[in-house]
């Protein structure tokens, strides 16, 4: 898959942006992404939030939490595998190879293994390179591909981690990010900073220092360390250095905890202090998003994960014609039109008649609305350049019509076919799959998972490796999960 | 030595920052340093950048810049040695040296060989630790602990590496660093960043980018790499965090050039995009100052290097003091009163009369007086915990008076000895050893570099190292230099 280009991503990110407003219901919500400048009980932010991630025992964490990052780890197994031969990876190995160090962790989806930091890096980048993980919508981080892999490669190098241990580190690392992110979201974003690079380092830290055992103290050391390093400006989208910043910030995380672990000092404050994080990089700082409720709020039960591999603005129209060719199964050949009715900023994002790449792909409603009817998903492989050539694609594509309509959300569409016979069905899809109200099912995650991975993996591997992610919190062992999502 | 607390160093910064102000006389300083917005042909930065940067011949550097960058070099061996067994680099060293790579690099003052990267990060955090490095001062930015670090270690690995190409590449990374600071330079300092760690990521990528022969387009995805991976922030000043800054930097340029040499992509245009980074880590642009008389005028030129281990602001009447001592001559025992006459700044920031230690020592003017009056000099060891303590300074400071006179500048100072016999002598400081109008001198340098590598180095290795870096531009391999500086 070739990377999107800039202009095309920055309106991809916007739109996740809006579908975030406008699908969140909390106060919270509005709260945290107010523009205004808010700068609320600044006293001790780092402090606290380092005590909260060193005194949090697994055994408080909501099951429904903890179900919530199980189903983050699942998603990210599969964008990383499915992500690992892309070329951006290739040229990523082959750059740092010559330097890494002992062979102490696995390298998704390929043979290599490589020391922890170099594996955290290479897995970082794989996961994003897709642009198919998980997202929080309030802050649009896309908080996996920067914790797992330090936590994974983590669980490798020390084997006495346990899957439960390792779960709560990535609920810690979620929350976290998340929190961060909301302190300084949106202006953060619109300054310019690719903010699953900068929140997510610090998202890192707190996972991997969590898995060393690191004191209170070496914990806000391990935040200042991180919040040192923010990776990411928005620039980048549209280059392989878009996958970087997650893969980067995952290391700088890993790089903080280990230092932190060495009493390799900070500052206890640099979340909240005058020349640090918050205030140098946003003109917002909402210190209570980061504070409060601490332990009894969960953000990290709110991450979603993409549907489908395109510009999000137009999953509710290919959520309606999934929907309807499961409910009607009507044969391709019998289709006389399609007729959508979306938001009027599905026709500004997403209206390109006649793709001529994959990546064009993406940002048409018309090939999106034709090959999820042809194929009833709409993953990598249905915006491939060859999809867009695909024969019967192109046949239904131009019996596509849009209708921009007013009264629907960004995240509803109206779908309705017409047969040839002059028979007519419809679907309104009040709450696109993926969002809050309408979240990805497990089978469905379970369904995207084993795409990604197909083709990269044995059959019987992609069974067990599926299991071995819905029962981590049981596994002895987390870094078993690594060896078998690798090929070496 | 400790680390200083936070409060002082960010008076050290801003002191260095006034005198550069008060110090220069260019046009050009004075536009660089408005606080004005300034956004100045933002077409094509990054691509100007990079072409001058691939296209320019070592034979066209006047021998004066050269000169200069083979001053930073002897600086720098200096200053990484002298910090090589501070307990920072002890730390860092313990918390990464179990997942180095191969034993590629010699890590300065200190037996171990690590991978390139890994060396880079650990003798950028030496070089700055004792905050006695090289300082640009228009910018602040102290450049050769980012940028030193990662050509010395490519200059082992690629043993072909002659002394020219590594001499070019520092003048290449200095002068990338000091234009893409002062594009931004003061906003991007008072917002927050520890500017040292941000242009400095991106001088460092340069002189990495030369080394490794990469292309235009290249060079160019090296600076966006770079770029994207801005390290520190000022509220880590006064903990380990702020040694590890450029040492992170350096790394970070080394890692962009290394990922560029492979084709992995950034923007073209990092430097000067909406959402790149001059705009998102600035809220003044000044593109000229990076592109203007490319190969003509070089900030390279300007660097200067701290003579006296302590803050910027006392150092004319230390200056003073050592020189009436060589003047003069006069016995310790003999002085019955010295006075000194220096701008108003002096008693605001370093009016400590007991230092109870060397940190301490730093930020007062009296112990600094004394200790030079003793010994000559104002390294490192003047300001260690025992040299406060030592009896015949502190006799000695108890007879320094301090006034301030408005009619001097702070590059300024008069003193006055009285001794037990009357007679009165006395000097005017008018400009102070290390400015631009007065710098120190190569024998003075020397001497300095002398003084950090003994203890470190058996003495006729010394030599060698020191005539290895007044020679360098000569040498048929640069990389000898590093084993030079290592006891390993």
């Amino acid at each position: 898959m070739k990377p999107l280009n800039r202009r095309s991503f920055l309106r991809f990110a916007r739109c996740a942006a809006l579908v975030s407003i406008l699908g969140r219901s909390t106060g919270r919500a509005q709260t945290a992404r107010s523009s205004a400048k808010v700068v609320a009980d600044a006293g001790d932010v780092t402090r606290r939030l380092a005590r909260y991630l060193v005194t949090a025992r697994a055994e408080e964490i909501p099951p429904a939490v903890k179900h919530q990052a199980t189903r983050t780890l699942l998603n990210f197994i599969g964008v990383a595998v499915g992500g690992s031969n892309h070329e951006s990876v290739d040229r990523a190995v082959a750059a740092i190879g010559p330097f890494a160090g002992p062979p102490q962790a696995a390298v998704l989806g390929r043979g290599e293994r490589m020391d922890v930091a170099s594996a955290t890096l290479i897995n970082g980048i794989s996961s994003h390179v897709l642009n198919f993980d998980d997202t929080h919508l309030a802050t649009i981080i896309h908080a996996s591909s920067a914790i797992v892999p330090p936590a994974l490669a983590l669980a490798e190098f020390l084997p006495s981690t346990k899957g439960s241990d390792f779960l709560h580190a990535l609920v810690m690392g979620m929350e976290t990010a998340f929190r961060v992110g909301s302190a300084v979201m949106p202006d953060h974003f619109d300054a310019g900073w690719h903010i699953t690079g900068t929140a997510g380092a610090i998202g890192a830290a707190a996972a991997s220092g969590r898995l060393l055992g690191l004191t209170e103290r070496q914990m806000g050391w391990a935040i200042g360390l991180a919040a040192s390093q923010p990776v990411g400006l928005r620039e980048s989208f549209g280059s392989m250095n878009k996958s970087f910043n997650p893969g980067r910030a995952a290391q700088n995380g890993l790089l903080a905890a280990l230092l932190a672990a060495r009493d390799f000092t900070s500052s206890d404050q640099m979340l909240e202090a005058n020349a640090g994080w918050a205030r140098t990089l946003s003109t917002k700082q909402n210190f209570r998003a980061i504070t409060d409720d601490l332990g009894m709020r969960f953000e990290a039960a709110l991450n979603t994960y993409l549907p489908f591999a395109c510009a999000i603005i137009i999953h509710p129209a290919i959520d309606g014609c999934i929907r309807i060719r499961q409910q009607h199964r009507i044969a391709i050949e019998e289709i006389a039109a399609v007729e959508l009715r979306v938001h009027p900023r599905v026709l500004q994002l997403a209206a390109k008649k006649t793709p001529s790449s994959g990546l064009e792909g993406k940002f048409s409603v018309y090939h999106a609305a034709a090959v999820a009817l042809v194929d009833g998903k709409a993953g990598p492989r249905q915006f491939s350049d060859s999809a867009v050539r695909a024969g019967p694609t192109i046949a239904l594509r131009e019996l596509v019509s849009v209708t921009s309509d007013t009264s629907l959300k960004e995240t509803q569409a109206r779908v309705a076919l017409m047969t040839r016979q002059g028979r007519r069905v419809d679907v309104f899809v009040e709450h696109v799959v993926g969002s809050l109200e309408n979240p990805l099912t497990d089978q469905a995650l379970e369904g995207k998972t084993r795409d990604l991975l197909a083709g990269f993996l044995p059959a019987d591997r992609i069974d067990k490796l599926i299991e071995a992610c819905w029962k981590v919190e049981h596994a002895p062992a987390a870094g078993t999960l690594a060896r078998l999502a690798s090929t070496g």
